[in-house]
Parts: C-alpha cells; sequence; structure tokens
C-alpha cells in the first residue's frame, strides 16, 4: 500500500556513480547534487512575496527559502527537505488552485534529476548499466517498488521513483553503449521531445497540430528530394517504427496492383508474392503474416558473402513463382541490413522490377541516413528508382526514439490505400484547407508528433551536421575493422571494409585458437560471445550485440551512431572483450 | 538559408497573451519572464569558478554573470544576451568537450520556456489557439521559417523556434479546449513524459529497457485485473494508439480460429466476416481492409437512438452471412463511441459470441478508463467475457498522447500470432530470463516508452485518482447536459443522461427557430456548427467539435476528460456558442 515515505534515498547511493571521480571542488559537487533544487528554492522565493497569507499557509511544504543563495554546495543534497515534497501530492500541482509554485519546483526538481543523468550519460567513468535480473528488480531493489496501488504516493516518492528508474535504466546514450542501431542522447532533439510532450498533441489534423502537421510536410519533401524524385514530390508519413513503415509499403504495393483486396479482401487477388533478403529485417515477414499474404508467400533472397541480394538470384526466383501461377507483387531492397549493415544493389534489383512490373521498396531503416552524405550516398545509389522508402531519423541520424519516415514516390496512393472517408472524425466544411488533415492516410487515427525533434535537430546541425555525424561514424567504424582485421585473436565475419558501421567479428579466446575448425570448435565459439556479453553487462562497463546469422555462430556486431564516441571507446570495447574473454 | 540572427522575439509580442491582465507585481513578471533563465545563470557561475581560464575562454557567451541575483524581475528578459546563445550551436553542446555548462544552460532555457507554456496553458485569460491558416504559416509568420536549410542555426534561433511553435499550436491543456478525446496537461504525465525521453530506449527487450518492460508487465497486469480476468492472467502490450490496438485484436482473432492464415495467407481460410457498431471507431474497418478481410467482409451493426449495438440485429447478420457461407468470426463492441459516447450492451453480445463461437473485442479506447470508477464501470459490465480489449489511458485518464494498450485473456496467443523467432534479433542463450523480451509479440520491432508516464501517474495518483478524476468529468457532462436539456435554442442529438461525457446537441440560432423542420431547415442547421466552429477558432476562446452522423447534420459533441475544466469552463462554452452563433 502506499506510503509516504521514500523507500530509497537514490542518488548518494546510486552505483552507477560508484567509479565516480570525487568532485574536485564544491561547485562541481554542487552541479552534481542539486543545483537547479536550490535554485527552484530561489524562484519559490519569488513567487512567495507575491502570495497572501493564505496561499503560503496552503503551501506546506516550504522552509527556509532565504538559505537557498548559500553557496555552500556540499550541502546542497541536504536542502531537499527544504520544500518538502513529502507532504505534498499530484492533486497540490496545476490546474489546482495555487498549484503554479509547487507546479514549478517539482518540475526543477525533475529536470535537476534528468540533468544530472545527462551529465553522467557522457560521463565515461559511470557505468553504462547497474544490471539485475528480472525477479530482482520485481522483488524490489532498496525499496524500490513496481507495484501501483490504489492510494497516492507523495511527491517526494514520485521523485525517488523517477531516480530509482533511471539508476536501474540503461545509459542508451553512453559513449560505450553500442547494442543498437539507436544509440546517443543528441540534447537539440532531447529539447524537442521535451517541446512535444508539454505540446502534447497528435497528428490527426491540421485543426490541433497546425504547427507540426506543416513541419512534418516540409520535412518529407526535403528527405524525398534527397531521394532524388523529382522536385521532392510524393506522398509519406512518420510513422511508430521502421517495422510499421515496411508494412505501410507493402499495403501500398498491393493497392496499387489490387485496389479491389481493400474493399473485397484478399481473396479478390491471385496468390501475391513478396521477395526480400534473407538478411532483411524480420518485418517484412510480418508484414506479410499480418497483412494475410502468409509467410511462405514472403521469398527470402540468397545473398553473397557480404549480406547483399544477389540480383540473378531474384530474377530467378520471380520466373519460378509465375511459372507456379502466383503473382510477383514487390520487392524489399535493404539499404543497410541489420546485421552486416549490407546494401542490397538498388539499380539492378530496380532492373528485375521494371522488367517484371513489381513494386520496389527500399528499407532504409538503417541505412538511410547515408543520403545525408555526398561520400557515402552512393551506397544507395538507384533508391529515386523505389517507389517507397524506410528511412529512419532515429537510427543513424541520432534523432530520439521514435523518428521512422515512410516514402511514397505516387502522391495520393497513401490516402487511396487507407482512407474511410469518416465524416465524423474529418470535417469537410472546416474553415481551412483540410488537404492539410492527414489522419485519413494514416493506419492510426491519433499519432503522436514524432516530427518536432528530428525538426528541430535538422534546424541545428543543417544537413552539413548530420553529414559530419555521418562521415565521423564510417570513419570510426573503419578505424575498428582496420584495429582487429589481422588482430590476434580476431575473425573478422566477412571480408573488406564494411559499407556501413557494421563491424562483425569473432572473439577467439586463446584456448581455442590452436583449435583446428570442426563442430567441437564451433560449439565453443559458439558460446564465446554470450558469455563476453554477460560479464560485460554485469560489470557495466560497455554493450555491444551479438547473434547468430545462418550457419555462422554466434559473433559480435559492432554498430556506432552515437556522436559521443570516440576511437578511445573503440579501444575500450577491444580491451574489454579481451580481457573478459581472455580466460573462456 | 540559415542565420544566426533571431527572426521573432516571441513571448513578449505573443498574441496569446494578449488578453493576460498585467502582472501584478515584478515577481510575478519575473516568474514569467525568464527566472529559470536567470537561475540558470546563477548555475553557469557555480561552475565558472571551476573553469580554467582556457575553458572560459571557449564558453564566449557568458557575460555578466553576477548579476543573475538581482532581484528586479521587471529587466529579466533583457538579461536573455547574458548568455549569448547566439554565438552558440549544437556542436557546442554535450557531447562536446567543455559542453556541460552549455548545456546546462540551454536546456534550462527550454525548461524555461515550457513552464511559462505551461502556466499559460491553464490561465483562462490565455487563448486556446491562435489561429492562423497553413499558407500563412508557410510563408512565414513574424519571420517564423519551417523551411530546412543546410547550414546550422544558432541555439538563439532554436529557442525562438521552440517559442515559435508553441505560439502557433494549439494549447490542448487549455481548460476550455474540448476538441478531442484528449486533453488537458498532467504534470505528472509530462515529467514522466520529459524522462522518458532522456532515458530514449525502446520496449524491445528486457536487455535495454529493465525497468520499463517490468512496469509494463504490472500495469497491465492490473488493468486485467480490473477487467476482471482470473487473476489479472492473459497477455497484452502497449501500441502506438487505439486504432493499431484494435488491428492487434483483429490479428489475434485470426490466429486463434485459423493459426494457418499466418503462414499461408488468407487463402487458406473461407470468406471471414468481422462485426462492429455503425457508430464503432474507423479503426475496425481500417483493419479489415490493411489485414487483407476487404471492407465488405466488415459488417456494421444496426444501433438504438443512444447508439448502442442492438444486439438481435448482430444476431441477425451473423446468421445472414452463415447462410452465404461465410465465417462469422469477430464482434467488436465498443465502449464508449466517439460521437455518443455509448456503450454497447457486451452481456447481451458475449451471449451471442459464445453461442456462435466468435472472438468478442471490445473496443474500450474511450470508455475503457470507467473502469477505475466504482460508480460508472457498470457500464462495461461483462467486459470480463472479452477475449480481447483496447484501453487508452491517453484518453479519458488523462495521461499524455501515446499511451494505449491491447489486452488479451489467452496467454501466448500474441506471441504466437506475430512471433517470427528471428535469432539476430532475440538470442535465447542471454544471462537473464529472456521470457521478459517484448519484441517479438509486437508488429513492431523498436517500440516507444509509453508506460512510464501511466506508470508513474497511477503511483501519484493511486486507483482512486483516476477514480476522482472520471466521477468528475461525468459529473461535469451532466451539468452541461442538465443545463441545456431545456434550454431555448437548443436540441438533444438523443434524449437521457449521456452514459459517457459525450454531450450531443444542435445549436439552434433565432432565425432558424421559427422555421418548419424540412430540408431547408436541415441544409441551414447543417452550416451552423461548422460557421461557429470557425469563428471560435478564430477568437481563439475555446473549441469543440462538431460532425454529421448518418442522417443527422452538423452537431456539436462536447467531451471532457481535462481535470482542468470547470462549471465555469462550461458555463463559458454556451455562453460563448450563443454569442458567436446569435446573428447566424
Amino acid at each position: 500500500m502506499a506510503t509516504s515515505e521514500p523507500r530509497a534515498n537514490g542518488e548518494e547511493q546510486d552505483p552507477n556513480s560508484a567509479n565516480l571521480r570525487p568532485p574536485s571542488s564544491t561547485y562541481e559537487y554542487a552541479w552534481m547534487h542539486g543545483c537547479t533544487r536550490k535554485l527552484g528554492m530561489k524562484i519559490c522565493g519569488f513567487l512567495q512575496k507575491n502570495n497572501s497569507l493564505e496561499e503560503r499557509a496552503r503551501l506546506a511544504g516550504q522552509k527556509n527559502l532565504l538559505a537557498c543563495d548559500n553557496g555552500d554546495g556540499r550541502d546542497a543534497r541536504f536542502r531537499r527537505t527544504e520544500t518538502d515534497f513529502s507532504n505534498l501530492f499530484a492533486r497540490d500541482l496545476l490546474p489546482a488552485k495555487n498549484g503554479e509554485e509547487p507546479t514549478l519546483q517539482f518540475l526543477l526538481e525533475v529536470v535537476d534529476i534528468l540533468t544530472n543523468y545527462i551529465k553522467k550519460t557522457f560521463d565515461r567513468s559511470t557505468k553504462v548499466l547497474d544490471f539485475h535480473h528480472p525477479h530482482q528488480l520485481l522483488e524490489g531493489m532498496e525499496g524500490f517498488n513496481l507495484e501501483l496501488s490504489d492510494q497516492p504516493e507523495s511527491l517526494e516518492q514520485i521523485l525517488v521513483d523517477c531516480r530509482d528508474t533511471l539508476k536501474y535504466g540503461i545509459r542508451t546514450g553512453h559513449p560505450r553503449f553500442f547494442n543498437q542501431l539507436s544509440s546517443g542522447l543528441d540534447i537539440i532533439g532531447l529539447a524537442g521531445e521535451w517541446l512535444t510532450s508539454t505540446a502534447n498533441t497528435n497528428m490527426f489534423t491540421y485543426e490541433i497540430a497546425p504547427v507540426f502537421v506543416l513541419m512534418e510536410q516540409l520535412t518529407l519533401k526535403k528527405m524525398r528530394e534527397m531521394i532524388g524524385w523529382p522536385g521532392g514530390e510524393g506522398d509519406g508519413l512518420f510513422s511508430p517504427g521502421g517495422a510499421i513503415s515496411n508494412m505501410y509499403s507493402v499495403m501500398i504495393a498491393r493497392y496499387k496492383y489490387f485496389p479491389e483486396v481493400k474493399t473485397k479482401g484478399m481473396s479478390a487477388a491471385p496468390r501475391l508474392v513478396l521477395f526480400t533478403s534473407e538478411h532483411s529485417h524480420y518485418s517484412i515477414k510480418k508484414a506479410g503474416a499480418a497483412l494475410g499474404f502468409g509467410t511462405e508467400n514472403v521469398i527470402l533472397l540468397s545473398t553473397d558473402e557480404r549480406g547483399r541480394v544477389i540480383p540473378a538470384d531474384l530474377e530467378a526466383k520471380i520466373l519460378d513463382v509465375k511459372q507456379k501461377g502466383y503473382v510477383p507483387l514487390f520487392v524489399n531492397a535493404t539499404a543497410g541490413s541489420t546485421v552486416y549493415g549490407a546494401f542490397d544493389p538498388i539499380n539492378e534489383i530496380a532492373d528485375i522490377c521494371e522488367k517484371y512490373n513489381l513494386w520496389l521498396h527500399v528499407d532504409g531503416a538503417w541505412g538511410g541516413g547515408l543520403l545525408m552524405s555526398r561520400k557515402h550516398r552512393h551506397k544507395l545509389s538507384g533508391v529515386e528508382r523505389a517507389n517507397s522508402v524506410t528511412w529512419n531519423p532515429h537510427k543513424m541520424m541520432g534523432v530520439p526514439l521514435q523518428c521512422s519516415a515512410i516514402l511514397v514516390r505516387e502522391k495520393g496512393i497513401l490516402a487511396g490505400c487507407n482512407s474511410m472517408c469518416a465524416g465524423y472524425l474529418f470535417q469537410p466544411d472546416k474553415q481551412y484547407d483540410v488537404t492539410y488533415d492527414t489522419g485519413d492516410k494514416a493506419i492510426q487515427c491519433g499519432r503522436h508528433v514524432d516530427i518536432f525533434k528530428f525538426w528541430l535537430m535538422w534546424k541545428a546541425k543543417g544537413t552539413v551536421g548530420f553529414e559530419q555525424h555521418i562521415d565521423k561514424c564510417l570513419d570510426l567504424s573503419q578505424y575498428l575493422y582496420n584495429k582487429i582485421k589481422n588482430r590476434e585473436g580476431y575473425q573478422m565475419v566477412f571480408d573488406g571494409v564494411p559499407q556501413h558501421t557494421n563491424v562483425c567479428f569473432w572473439y577467439i579466446p586463446p584456448s581455442l585458437r590452436g583449435m583446428p575448425d570442426g563442430p567441437d570448435r564451433q560449439e565453443k565459439l559458439h558460446r564465446v560471445a554470450p558469455r563476453i556479453k554477460a560479464m560485460m553487462m554485469e560489470s557495466g562497463t560497455t554493450m555491444v550485440g551479438y547473434q547468430p546469422q545462418g550457419k555462422k555462430v554466434n559473433f559480435f556486431r559492432m554498430v556506432v551512431s552515437n556522436p559521443a564516441v570516440t576511437q578511445s571507446d573503440i579501444d575500450f570495447l577491444i580491451d574489454e572483450i579481451e580481457r573478459l574473454g581472455h580466460d573462456l
């Protein structure tokens, strides 16, 4: 049940900060331990003079306001009690009468927690994570209780919960977090998200999101220009992730060739077949299952040793399908595969799609960002021939999650495919130009505002800023590749300079180095990466992904998309793998 | 092209604040115009002492730091130049060397903008919106330029852009914004979103979101308990909105009865039919189109005068479909329809579903919140008999957008339906219990963290807090209903106390009051609501939705979900409708 007593003390016990060097001065300590909190006091001091006595009486929690100018940072964390959040509850915040002051103080306290977290995120002496098993967190860590109750908790407990949530989470912005395609913590993007959540609206209509709807329109046009569609013409939407964007592409392709499926269902069409690389993302297969094609009608294409689709295999499989009397509909070319970072040869695939009149989709969820780089965009050569493109700024471009675009060359087809023209949702007799309403193009009704953070980052960095970021990440990957390609104890999963930032490799512990290849060695090697990863997570020093692929046993997949990463972090990863894996 | 000169001055020209009373003291003025900005100065003062001379030289922008304790709030807004953001760029923020100080200052400046916005949102003398047509915003308002460029903008311009974005947006948390089912600005939920975006991770695996994954699991269990499923057992996910949640329900139902569709496609099943009310949300029809059923196989059920499904009509239509040789699969019962707020009789529908062995889904996107209220939960009586339920905390419960749950009674079926078991994404040989990984249950791959804000609000309010909120909103609707049901110039769209907070009515201007009913009056009446709405938006005083429904011409649909609303706001709405509509 609820209690107003805080159950954990948060910051000072934070095991994440165990490695932190001692503060070099009281001032730095103050930055770390509650400066904005103290300043919150200052603000409440301002307001205080304007409050009536009655109002002051209501604000039970505030004591010792004038102490907030005391420069002795070492005491700062003890001043938390100056604003006694243990007597304040959610009901005391706005829109409550006289809720302004507690609201401001509470939000500043939260911002204090967040800015401390941000600072530590970029501090290499802070751990990436403080690992616990599910049952440990469920049992309650130092009183961090995840259970919900009938009665409210005090704001003090809520603030403790916020600290604990971050404490037991993963620092995805840490310079040594390499685990996912999305990493980093962009400050402009973050500010954009804070604003987005404060605006708390949705992309449904121009009526309720005028600025965001226009930003989306202009940004999508800019992205289409970069793809190379004439005049940036076409259509698109931001969707909740690359899997949904890819699902859109399959839906639109089906609507283009068999529009009657919208009303009559799949039985109105012949047996339709989709093609995608064996290295492609599983979302194409998921779309095949969900949309009623069936996974058996998603044909996987063979790849070369680098994970790139072999065009001849595509053509052979199209012919095979046609021979069986089925109808080839859609080809997905991956621009930046999840594991190898491979770019399928789009131009050659486009030739085949034109020859057989198939829809060409390019899944650039991971690789689309390279269009921003004059040096690397040639890897997507031919993308302008695609009918649709998925491009996730939340991956290679460092935009906070979620930010994924589905871009379509033919204007109007997105609405044609999805519109239901529900008069009760979209009123054509509004006073503004309702062609700006986006809701009926989407499979969603409400749609989260994913555009603002991206638009703001683009404003703040310029296209050149994204380009520099991408070039730097690819340089770092090449640095890693050069470092390990001939290093003892390493074996590359494929030869040659990686196309994207993906570097795939096995670490071979000394005990396996002399062993002849064969099932026994393979079996042992398969267990190496998981064991190193487990130790990494338990020590909290770094995180990198591993997986098997086809017949290849577990290997590490290193990726770089975080602007905070430097060569020293790459060096650290290699040192850490060797430290943890040496005796396996 | 880019410029480092700010193009609009934001706050002091904000037309939204035109109605604001003059500040009653210099202190209040300071609150409104830059207090945290000044306090940011204070913080940089702290840091300054710790900086080397070299570091200080890098921080070009900072002047006059010691002035920040000056209590004269009237000068506060001019101190913006004390930190000269015009010489700072995104590249100067973390992870840049010495980026901590500009990062903190920039974020505090953003928080200053946001807290001012929050304060005004709850201030009834502030407008709900400052309406502009799309072409006006596209042409650039007082220099607010939406176009993106190659070169970076200064942080000063970025801050101006943030202010302008809010200035030309809609205050969805304003006590007089009644336009959508989602409204309000919950401070705890907002803090939760700020934290979520700072944590910047996704729900894919326990590995990268340990705390959030467990919070989701516990919260979904709690929701299932409230539905009434034994022991809260079952499954579920938070999805990107009610439309996607409803789509999940159709997919799962199909998988339950025809699992072979997953691999073989819709051709492996007979012709399948879905049933939903003619008043239901269009997402069932959209799901029918997307998933390959076809909209013709989504049969609309007739409703009574209150918009509730007539069970006998369902049974008749099931028999009709069976007679044609098709297979009835799925029934959606709406708990809280979009326009009327109608609750379909779940128990009677469940009887029929059991009789004919159909999947019963309850779309409680809008009405699900009433399960939190002992007084109103009887309206969903029978919901425990459903196979799946959609419930959007982002609607009636005031959680910030997006927060929608799909809840499923049968455990394991969600994974059965959607899993692809991609070894390269989900490694079974991880060191923790991988049954906590959620990714393969979803149609998404990355999935936004929608749980934390909701979990935090539940902690902060308790179940009782949500109950009070819901009871209050329903009381306010009844107040509106009682006020206008016999008032001259009003006509209710349906008789009787509304089941939900939806109150649907026509306002009849004096010029139409004596007119006999008929096509001419209907045509004139159809134009009344859009014209009043347009004037409302142009004057910016309030916003309320209108729409036609079936043969009924445009009428207003009032809804209340914002905790800031009081009886005086309901009175204001009625006064405003009469003021604007009197001479039509």
